[in-house]
């Protein structure tokens, strides 16, 4: 491939890590805001929102331009293609972030209700996920990868014990239940945003080891060890 | 771009279509299967997801290779990567009708709740929301897929509605707590459903238009007349 690709291509990948950097902001501001209840976090993460529009349009039209102008193949051709899913998953994450944002200003109007321990974990989990997928795009590191991919069932294993918190706090008390019910939607929220960063995982396997991972739960294993510490 | 072009497409194109026939069914199903608590359906919808998964890998793996292949430009290349991007709201959509059976099945083992009336309402709009958008895709119809955008907002308010019935029914009674949250995250499924249907009728106005519509209200207006009967 030519020099000038390689120019573009470089322009396009420190496009889509600004994104990134503005997106993981945007999920820890949320969980922030959530637990602390701050209204002007919240805000701030929701009026953050129109500028990562902005940057997922500018990184699709710029994936587009790479195809049209350079018609590259091989690796090349796949990266620009997972370029083009990790965009709509980090934009749709982003997305998630404010939904998160929009139950923490409500919960500031409903009344108090303790922040269950277990949300804590399980939104530490994911914004670790989130952290991770990125640095396993960014270093091309499949390995970084699965380690993701394997935290997922973690956060699914959190969600059902706070959902179970919930529960027994919608049925202590009826004036919990709207608070709770607001916070079931944020723990829905959490959850999808581990399942976004595991399809940004899923796409750096498939980058580095041209492999199909998705929906293929043994593929996992292979080519990379289990982490001796998981 | 050459006939054997040509023909790959086309049979891309059947197996999209083939995809998205089956995604519609299982979002059909999942509803019925909620509604009537019908669980041999709810369990059908569930074991279908695997041929739709291996339905999606088919279709990405086809889009690479006709990008690498024939190296299209402009329009076709267009349509390849809108058919990327289709697939996995697709996918994502079929997942979602999963959600909703298991939590069908879930309904069944717990207290009876009366199905909200608005939730058929939402379910309505919504299924019709997926016929619409996959019409609209298959016509290259922007007129159709603008129709599909602006019914998003109804299904946004039908979901608030029925979220405060929800509300109503948990404070007036405990038992049915547990039943309505179950309801509730089947709405918030559908409301998800109804999302990816308008992400399908964006990628049509922008394969027919190469207009990017997301993120942009005021684009929606623009080369198609509202409806008479909307």
């Amino acid at each position: 491939m030519s020099r000038h690709f390689q120019r573009d291509l470089e322009s396009l990948q420190a496009d889509i890590l600004a994104m990134a950097a503005a997106v993981q902001a945007a999920v820890h501001g949320a969980i922030r805001a959530l637990r602390t209840k701050d209204a002007a976090l919240a805000r701030q993460v929701i009026a953050g929102d129109a500028e990562i529009d902005r940057q997922e349009n500018q990184v699709e039209e710029e994936c587009l331009k790479l195809l049209a102008l350079y018609q590259p193949v091989a690796s090349d051709l796949r990266r620009i293609t997972a370029i083009l899913k990790i965009n709509t998953d980090l934009e749709r994450m982003a997305d998630l972030a404010v939904d998160i944002a929009q139950r923490a200003l409500h919960l500031g109007e409903l009344a108090p209700i303790p922040f269950p321990e277990r949300l804590q974990a399980m939104a530490d989990v994911t914004a670790g996920m989130v952290r991770q997928s990125l640095e396993a795009f960014v270093a091309a590191d499949a390995h970084k990868a699965r380690l993701v991919w394997r935290r997922d069932d973690e956060v699914d294993g959190w969600n059902a014990e706070v959902i179970g918190e919930l529960l027994a706090a919608m049925r202590a008390c009826p004036e919990q239940i709207e608070p709770a019910l607001s916070l079931f939607s944020a723990v829905r929220h959490l959850e999808r945003v581990a399942d976004h960063a595991t399809n940004i995982a899923e796409e750096v396997i498939y980058l580095v080891e041209g492999q199909i991972v998705r929906h293929h739960p043994d593929a996992i294993e292979e080519g990379g060890p289990r982490p001796p510490d998981e």
